[in-house]
């Protein structure tokens, strides 16, 4: 492979000179120009990514941390990451931390700096003193779905109203009908799922509807996770006319437990979630769900990423520690309400 | 952050000695391998990977290149892929074509050889004189499911029987007494699913059991493909008993065919595809398959791959051009039908 100096020397310039004509950089004269397209045409130069970005101080990736990869929300957002990242050159690697601190500090602290210039974080249930180090450490870090915009985690990032979503979802079936329903949280109480349960108890509360505590299950964001739930909630409380789940995948679980009990969706059971993956769209009957705007969020957060990674190193590094400017919130559009086949009028009691 | 020769400064010892102890390498005594430690702890040394790569003439990570992220089996196959590299230091940067030669050729351009010492190549649908170029440059690459195992690429790979796997699905529809039985190949006649629809009219061929041209269907190789292929079939075809899917997303979508036309899966349908991806056991009811070693073929793809990047580049780049050489095929398990909810036995015609 032929290097930087081989195409400078053919062309009879410096090196810098090379550079400056294929970043479209610097004043170089036309002729100049010509010469060193010549050059790197003859030679069949190609830049070598990590030897540039070293050069030049810089890491060529950027590191998506992500509790896992198979979940199915991960690899729709990491491909609108990825072709956001592609527009500034950057490749992405994507790691996966599974749900445990301890990997995730040991991606941080192996590939920070060195092979990536910036961190997205996407719920990988990291430390935030990782975080905070890895900043003071000079790599730029964004939390890319911050569930409230309003009380902003001291760190860069991109919230979505998860809030909202929970009240939509409590609206929309309020406005069906509903009043014995049920709830699936995908975290712990405290979690990253609260924000969007408390928008929901909030909805039902200012119309009126209670939701007594046996009927609020606290489980595991997986399909499994959901169906386990809501077989308990169905088995204690027969008369639910209504399950929300505060993400789509226990929602789905939701759907198969009613499926195996034998109860219709949505004539015996309505069934809504939040966020609108693709399987949301792709289920029998397609769920009713409250949709984040996931290609937003992606895009919003590489772009503040990549404004991170090209201020001067002196004012990235205290941001965070002068009063005069907190790190930046980003807010994402509205979510918003999409009606599918899983919810419907609750069907009339008998006698 | 402090350099290798800070730490060999500190130590009193060579640069190679430092690189030596942190790597278990070469011969260092006991007392100077603690004094190197004490270096690295006092200056809380990291070693730069991108730069310790480059020094090494090596490249930090491996590229996988695949069609689409989002088609929920390659997260799965990438979630293993990662944890086999990691086990040899390696960083996964996924690349996404989407289907498009052109794509692919331009990251195979851009990171093979400079950021991506070895490039894993899965259904990523891309151009075979692309590849061999790229390991004619000197940068292994291993084609990760090869559908033939007797009839290699000329390309390392690891193949699975997928011609089996077609074999397996038919022999069980016919033993639950189907006869009357639809197919959906996930790829062009001659693409990539062609092994495993031959397998499967083999095995029919062999029980007197036609399949007419009509009741078979090439369709994408998705949920929404499967659905509208199936929905064709039971159109042109009311007797159908079973369809038989390349791909379990075909299959997935044949049953939410089956769904919409009030059909109940198995007892008016029976649906099997091949794969055994997670939304195999999710869906309702839960799909027969034919389940392939897909952790397996990752971790030989990884284990391939690496020893190819540490092969001497003479006898790597050469291995293509001489005859004594074929390049390697590592065959993995055979696959194996798991029996689910969604198959049975058809109906008894009344009368």
């Amino acid at each position: 492979m032929s290097t930087l100096s081989e195409v400078a020397a053919r062309a009879g310039v410096t090196s810098a000179t090379v550079s400056n004509v294929l970043r479209n950089r610097g004043r170089v004269g036309e002729q100049t120009r010509q010469r060193v397209l010549e050059a790197v045409a003859a030679l069949a130069y190609r830049p070598h990514l990590a030897a540039r970005a070293l050069a030049e101080g810089r890491a060529p990736t950027i590191a998506l941390m992500v509790s896992s990869i198979a979940n199915p929300f991960y690899p729709e957002f990491a491909l609108a990451v990825e072709r956001a990242a592609r527009t500034s050159g950057h490749f992405v690697i994507v790691c996966n931390t599974n749900q445990d601190p301890l990997a995730g500090r040991a991606y941080l602290e192996q590939i920070a700096g060195t092979l990536s210039e910036g961190v997205l974080v996407m719920n990988a249930n990291l430390d935030f003193a990782d975080l905070h180090q890895t900043e003071a450490r000079g790599t730029p870090v964004v939390l890319c779905m911050w569930e409230r915009p309003n009380d902003p985690p001291g760190l860069p990032c991109v919230a979505v109203d998860f809030r909202r979503a929970g009240e939509l979802a409590a609206q929309h079936l309020l406005e069906r009908g509903h009043r014995r329903i049920g709830a699936i949280v995908g975290s712990k109480r405290s979690g990253i799922h609260a924000a969007r349960y408390e928008g929901f108890v909030d909805a039902l509360r200012a119309a009126g509807v209670k939701l007594p505590r046996t009927c609020v299950r606290y489980a595991p964001d997986t399909i499994e996770g959901g169906y386990a739930a809501a077989r308990e909630l169905l088995d204690l409380h027969r008369d639910t006319t209504a399950i929300f789940a505060t993400n789509d995948l226990p929602a789905l679980g939701s759907i198969h437990a009613a499926f195996d009990l034998g109860r219709n969706v949505p004539d015996d059971l309505s069934v809504i979630g939040i966020t609108d993956i693709q399987l949301a769209r792709q289920s029998r009957p397609p769920l009713t769900t409250v949709a984040v705007p996931t290609v937003e969020a992606a895009e919003m957060a590489v772009s503040l990423l990549r404004e991170l990674i090209e201020r001067p190193p002196d004012t990235r590094h205290t941001a965070r520690h002068t009063a005069r400017e907190q790190p930046r919130v980003c807010v994402a559009s509205e979510p918003r309400l999409i009606v599918r086949g899983s919810t419907g009028t609750p069907r009339r009691k008998r006698g």
